[in-house]
């Protein structure tokens, strides 16, 4: 029996442009934007919109920036019932950016922001709401959270935002199942008017399973990227969630097809998915950046495999 | 907290010689043996005791028969406070095979069956039991179990033998987190004086959180391989179940150690790990015999990434 209030929200080419500075062929992205909408998928994340004062685009792809006129060459003559969203991160966006709703093809506005920016992600929320966009505000790297400013930041978006729904990032994949019933249960007590969305990564190989206790705890907006695509050993896979996921409307095999297409290509160049160095961050519940720079050393280099030593040296960082 | 009672048994060796036709070379199984038994691994599974009329020696490698005398130099010398294991499958071994226990390095010997072949596997357990081991019944293939006639078994278990755990095998990688509620619950019912055991498989990446289920209701022998390495998609990796358990005796570094020496090489051979045709085998609970002949498909074959026709072809195996 499924729960027709479940909403499906990929990522693919807004996590997966962490890996690739946001630069996919605008065929990979109508690729995928059809594939996902032929599969019924309710939301797609087309990339950020995240400020070129704070990224080059000289050295960051489209998507990274997501303009009006590039998103509508994306979808245009594309039959879809998705609505599309765009990131906007608290701390490298500004609301300028942002036309009004009218002129735009977004549906959606999600911002990214850390505990400590929660002023800036409310006043990046309030813009988008103002304009007439749907907003959402993803509350990254969960798992350091300080627990008394995460409530008062979940305090203040109720209060002060008309977002619809507010998400739990475990951005380094160190949460356990019994971490998500607690953080749900806390945002339930202050949220009150809101939905709570759940966004996993893979670190530990629990994106998918922490998703399901996320269902099981009736969290209704989930978010998937297609073969898992995404930051470090990436997301919950959208294909698992749909094999888990019994709504009818959802058709897999578009899926399947368009992971064939174009996303095991990129296996080629980018390394995300299950590896020692992203399981060690996990467990240490830090940051992946050091592991993503481990999996790229040289097949010939002699720490590459040296897992030991990286575990002892990822250990040491933390204090 | 850790909770003592529980003993962590690893069969890389064992599953992942269901990969290479049991063919390591004696230093590997060496090497791992001095890991496991560093790392504090309470059972190490060395591979299969089969009957050399069912498996050739000449196709098959040493550890799938798992002499007396071969076990007794893979562990020569290495100081280690951990159980050996070998496994026979009930309807591929004799009893004949196993020796009394005083002319064994052997301590416990693992009966993998169906439920339809409970009856052999009641009488291998027994010849075990009565030699002098310690034994374990491993019922396979538990998503294709008729509820009934695995009923039945478990009782029979609980009459006839002396084993001391019987495991929940998800063998097809099928089984969400409220199956294994459900499976626990049965086996406590029926096993009043034996432990449960949990042995995963990957294909739907939930191998690790499943096995974390299994710790949340209580059961206390969990299996896991060094990362993953096991049949299909693998098993529950090793290293993230010693980042789990609290158990000041676990020591997680020569277990990622010997992953960077001895596991990581047979990537370049061996094509376990999560993969499209795995997970499609999964979620359509059916065995992952196709999927692991499509992984080998090469390279080029234009078959090898259409992913959708190859879950249509799955589907409709079925009936």
């Amino acid at each position: 029996m499924f729960r027709p209030e479940i909403k499906v929200c990929d990522c693919t080419i807004r996590d997966g442009g962490l890996m690739n500075d946001s630069k996919f062929p605008l065929e990979t992205i109508r690729n995928v934007y059809k594939a996902l909408s032929a599969a019924g998928v309710d939301i797609i994340e087309l990339g950020y919109r995240n400020s070129k004062e704070m990224f080059s685009p000289k050295k960051f792809g489209p998507w990274r920036f997501c303009d009006d006129d590039i998103l509508r060459q994306a979808v245009e003559g594309i039959e879809s019932n998705a609505k599309i969203a765009v990131m906007q991160d608290a701390h490298k966006a500004v609301a300028q950016d942002v036309l009004p709703k009218e002129e735009s093809v977004v549906d959606i506005i999600r911002i990214a922001t850390y505990v400590k920016d929660i002023d800036k992600a409310i006043a990046l929320a309030n813009n988008a709401t103002d304009k007439g966009y749907e907003a959402t505000i993803n509350i990254m790297a969960i798992s350091h959270a300080i627990e008394r400013e995460l409530d008062e930041a979940l305090q203040q978006i109720e209060e002060e935002t008309k977002i619809f729904v507010c998400y739990i990032v475990d951005s380094f994949g160190a949460l356990y199942s019994e971490d998500i019933d607690y953080l749900i249960e806390k945002y339930r007590r202050f949220l009150k008017t809101k939905e709570v969305g759940m966004h996993c990564h893979n670190q530990q190989q629990l994106a998918y399973a922490n998703t399901i206790e996320a269902i099981i705890k009736n969290v209704n907006y989930l978010d998937g990227t297609l073969y898992g695509l995404g930051r470090a050993a990436g997301n919950c896979p959208l294909e698992l969630l749909m094999g888990f996921l019994k709504n009818p409307k959802f058709d897999i095999r578009p899926i399947l097809d368009v992971i064939g297409k174009e996303i095991i290509p990129l296996q080629k160049t980018l390394t995300w998915g299950y590896a020692i160095p992203y399981m060690v961050s996990g467990m240490l519940n830090v940051h992946p950046k050091d592991s993503m720079e481990h999996v790229l050393l040289p097949e010939d280099d002699p720490e590459k495999y040296n897992f030991a030593a990286f575990y002892e040296r990822l250990s040491e960082d933390e204090y």
